[in-house]
C-alpha cells in the first residue's frame, strides 16, 4: 500500500531557517508561574529551591547540547545562546526552540522532587514556552543579555522591598505597591536599610544578579585577546575540518559545566572568557 | 535605574503568526527514541506501555489546551490538530509548537514510572521536537491525518512481519531485512500466516491503527450534517460572542478525552462526529 | 578563477514560499501619487486617461502571466489574484511581486504618451510598490474584492461630492470637508442631487465600480455549476497532465482579456463565470 | 455605508520585516534577457548601450532612494545595499524590493529610446524581478560584492573568447563551446592573445569590472579610518536626533551619484570611502 496519493500535504511544511552568521538566543518562560508559586508555596521574594532547579534543568541542557555557548536565568525565565557559527538543526527555528524548551521541561520534572521533595507535583504541570531570537553583532548579543540582568536587578530590588514591607512591615499588598509608586533604586535602597537594617549590597549573588551558566576553562588576562572584535570579522560559519570539530567536541566534554551568578553586563567576564565569543574551547583548568 | 539603553532589543524579535483561517497542525517526535528503546528495553515490535505513556501525555496536552480538536498518534510522534478558527497566542507558532512540546514532555516525565514502574528513569531524559504546518482546507486536513494513518500500517505491518521472522523465525536482523526487500503488503501477510499462523487482521488495534484523542459527544447519523462543507464555507476566526465563547468553553470542559482506534481515512468517522470539523461542542452523552 | 571562496553568500538567501493551495493576491499601490497627480495635472475626482493607462497595463501584465486569474483595479491600486492552484516561480512571495510589480510598471511608463499624449513625463517617474497576501477559501478571497469594491465606492461618492462642491459650489477643500464631515452615503446622494442635480446612479460605471480584468469565455446560465464549492474541495495543486496544461495554455492564449465595470460583491458575476474560480479555461465565445 | 464587514481580510497580511542591524541587498535580474537581447539585436559579449542604460537606471534609483549606499552590476542585474542602520519602509521585504524594481523598470523603459534610439520597444516590455537578502557582518556583505565582481570577471573571460572565436575564429556556438570546455584563465588569455592578438587586459574597464554606483565625496588616505571595525560595532541603528538626520540628507543630496567600474574586492577601495559603511556623509568635493 503506497503512501504517495497522501504525501503531497509535506509540501505544506514552510522552511523557517534563522538567518546564518548570527547569534541565536532561545529564551524560554514558564507557563502559569503565579498559580504554581501559589500551589507549591513558594517563598517571596525568591525561592532558592525553585532557582536552584531551574539552574539544575539549564544546566542538563547545555550539557545535552554542546552547540550552547552559554545561558542566563531569572526568576521563570532562562536564554540559551547558540553561537553565530552553529548549524545545529540546520538552523531550523522550530526545532531549536522546541528542542531546548522539551529538554529544560524533562529536567525541571525529573528533578522536581529533589528540590521539593516534600511537594509532590501534581497537574497541572509546570511547562515552559519558548521563542528564537537572532542577533547580528557581539554587542547586539551582549546588550541582550545587559537587558535581562538589569531585568533582574529592577524586579529584585523592587520585589525585595515589597515583600520587606509586607513580611516584615505589617502593611498588605495595595499599601506596598503604594508605598514604592514612583521611587528610584535610591528610595527602595533607603526604606530597605533605614526601616528594615537590610543592606542591599548582602542579598544573595543568585537573586541579584541571576545565574550564568557556561563551560569553565582557565581565565585568560583581560587585554590578551579580543574575541569580539575576532567574532564580528567572522564572516561565515567556521569551516573546520571534521576532525578538528570532533577535538574541539571532545575538549568541550571535559570541560565542567557551572553555574555563577557574576556581572555579564561589564567587558570584564567576557574578556577574561574568550571562549564565549570565539567558540574555541578553552584550556582545561588542572585538577589541584 | 532604566532599562531603556538595551531595551532596543526587543525590536529583533520578529514575529512569526500562522496565515489565519487555515487549520494548524503541531506534529511532535521523539528525539533519539531508538537509543531509548534500546536503553529502557522497549518490547519489539511494539511495546504496550510506551504507546499508553504516549497517550496519557496527549490525553493531558488536550485537557490543558482545549483549543485543541484533535490529536492523532503512532510510534514516538503525535499530531495536534488547531481549528482554523483557533486564535490562540495569536496563532504564533513559536508559542503553539513550544508549548504543546513542553506540556508533553512534562506529562511523558511525570507518567513514566507508572507505565514502567521496574525502569527508573536516568539523564539523558526522554525528549520531544515539533513544528507547526498549516492546511488550508478540510481535505488537506484529512490527508495529512489519512497520510500518517496509512503510514502507521505500513510500518506495522513491516515491522509485525520483521520481528516475527526475527523473534518467531529465528533469523538475525539482515537475514529479515533481505527477506523483506521488495515484498508488498500481501507478501508480508502471507508470510506471517504460512510460517507464524498469524492472522494480520486479529492484531490489537492501536498498534494497526495508531491512537486518536478527542473529545467525545453523541454520534450523529451520518448524513445529517455536513461539517466539512460548512468548516471551509467558514470565512473567518468565528466571532462567537464572549458568552457563547465561554458556554462553549463549559460544554467542552465536561466532554471527556477518549483514546480510541479508529479509522479516520474513510468518512465515517468525520461524518458521525461534526464537532470535530465544525468548532461547535455537540452534546454530551448522558450518564447511563 | 574559482569563485567558490565567496559563494557561500547565496546561503544567506532565505526561502519565501507562499503556502500551497491558498489565493495569492497581489495588491501593487501607487507611489506618491498625489504629487503625481498635481504635476500632470489628473481632474478631479478621476482622470478617465489616468484609470485607462492603468487598466491598459493591467491588461498587458494579464497578458505576460497567464497564470493570473482575475485583477480588479481602483484609483492607483492594483490587486491580481493567482489561482491557488498556481506554482508559479515556486509560489516565491519575491519573485511573483516583483515581476508583477515590473511588469506594470514597464507598461505604465510605455503607454503614459498614449494616454498623456501633451504631457510627456520627466523623472521622478511613477512607480508602484506591492505585496502578497494568501487567502486559504474562495469566501476569503471573494470578501477581499468585496472590501476594495466597496472601498471604490466609499471613496468616489465621497470625492464625487467633495469636488461638486468646489467645482460647482465654489467651497474650498477645508469648507468642504467640513460639509461632509459625519455624513452618510444618503446625506451625499442628496447633497449631489439637490445642489448639484446630479444623479449619483448615472455617474460612469468605471468610477463607482472600479475595473475587473479577466479572461472571457461565454457565460454559463447560474445555478448549473457551484464553482465556489469546487474550488475549496480541491485538495491540492491541480496535476493535469503536460499536455492537458498545454491545451488549456493554448486555449487560454486564444480567449480575449477584457476590462469590465460590474458588480463583483454579488454572487452572479461568479456564477456566470465558473472558469474564475476552477480554473478550467472555459468555451471561447465564437466570432459573430 | 461601513467597510468593515469584509476588512477581517487586512489580517491575512503577514509581516515580512527584515533583521534590524544586517545590510540589505535587493538584487534584481532581467527577465528573459536572452530573449531580449536576440530582439533588439544586443551586441555580442557586450552591447554598451545596454550597459549603459542599465547604469541610467541604477543612477536613478540611487537618487530616488537617498537610503541605498551603494549598488553594483553586471549584465542584466543590479545589487543595490541598504546601510544596515536603514529603516526604511519599516524594513518589510515586499515594500523595499518592489520599489526598488518599479523605479528601475520605470528609468530602463524611459530611458530606452535615448540608449536604442533606432530600436523602438514593442511588447512583451523588459522587465525585472528582484529579492532581498540580509547580510550581518561588514565581511558577509564584502564577500558577496566580491561574489559579483568575480562572476563578472569569470563570465565576461569566457564571453569575450567565445564570442572572439565565433566572430573572428569563424567557429560555430557548438565548436567554441568545446574548445572551452575544461580550460582555465590563462587557457583563455592565451587563446584570446595567441589566436586573435587580443590583450584581456586592454579590455574595457566596465566589461571587466562591472559597474559601480555609489555617491561621491572626498577620499580619504587609506589607514585613517576603519569603518569596517566600526561598522559592525554598531550595536542597534543609528538614533539620530532628527536634525542631524535632516542635514545629512542634504549632504546626500548635493553629493554627485557617479558609476565607476573599480576592484570592490580589495580594501582599497573601501579603506578610501568610509562613508560607504559608516553612513556618515563624506566631504563634498569642491567645485574646481
Amino acid at each position: 500500500m503506497a503512501n504517495s496519493k497522501f504525501e503531497y500535504v509535506k509540501s505544506f511544511e514552510l522552511p523557517d531557517t534563522l538567518l546564518p552568521n548570527t547569534w541565536v538566543v532561545v529564551r524560554i518562560d514558564g507557563r502559569g508561574f503565579t498559580k504554581l508559586c501559589a500551589k507549591y508555596n513558594f517563598e517571596k521574594p525568591n525561592d532558592k529551591r525553585a532557582l536552584d532547579l531551574m539552574n539544575a534543568a539549564a544546566k542538563a541542557v547545555m550539557a545535552d547540547l554542546p552547540e550552547i555557548t552559554i545561558a542566563y536565568g531569572i526568576s521563570d525565565e532562562y536564554s540559551f545562546v547558540f553561537h553565530k557559527s552553529c548549524t545545529l538543526f540546520e538552523r531550523r527555528a522550530s526545532k531549536l526552540v522546541s528542542t531546548i524548551v522539551s529538554t529544560f521541561t524533562a529536567h525541571y520534572i525529573y528533578s522536581w522532587s529533589t528540590y521539593f521533595p516534600d511537594a509532590p507535583l501534581s497537574p497541572p504541570l509546570p511547562s515552559f514556552d519558548g521563542r528564537a531570537v537572532c542577533y547580528p553583532s557581539v554587542q547586539n548579543l551582549r546588550d541582550y543579555m545587559s537587558w535581562r540582568q538589569v531585568d533582574c536587578h529592577i524586579n529584585n530590588l523592587y520585589n525585595t522591598t515589597f515583600w520587606a514591607l509586607i513580611q516584615l512591615g505589617g502593611v498588605d499588598n495595595r499599601e506596598a505597591e503604594q508605598l514604592l509608586a514612583g521611587t528610584v533604586s535610591g528610595d527602595k535602597n533607603e526604606i530597605l536599610f533605614s526601616r528594615f537594617h537590610i543592606n542591599y549590597n548582602n542579598e544573595p549573588e543568585m537573586y541579584k544578579k541571576g545565574s550564568v551558566v557556561f563551560r569553565d576553562y582557565e581565565l585568560v588576562e583581560p587585554g590578551t585577546h579580543n574575541a569580539e572584535r575576532d567574532a564580528d570579522a567572522l564572516a561565515e560559519p567556521l569551516q573546520h575540518t571534521k576532525s578538528q570539530a570532533e577535538k574541539d567536541r571532545k575538549r568541550r566534554g571535559k570541560a565542567p559545566i557551572v553555574v555563577q551568578h557574576l556581572d555579564i553586563i561589564k567587558d570584564d567576564f567576557w574578556d577574561r572568557r574568550p571562549w564565549l565569543l570565539s567558540n574555541k574551547p578553552g584550556k582545561v583548568p588542572k585538577e589541584p
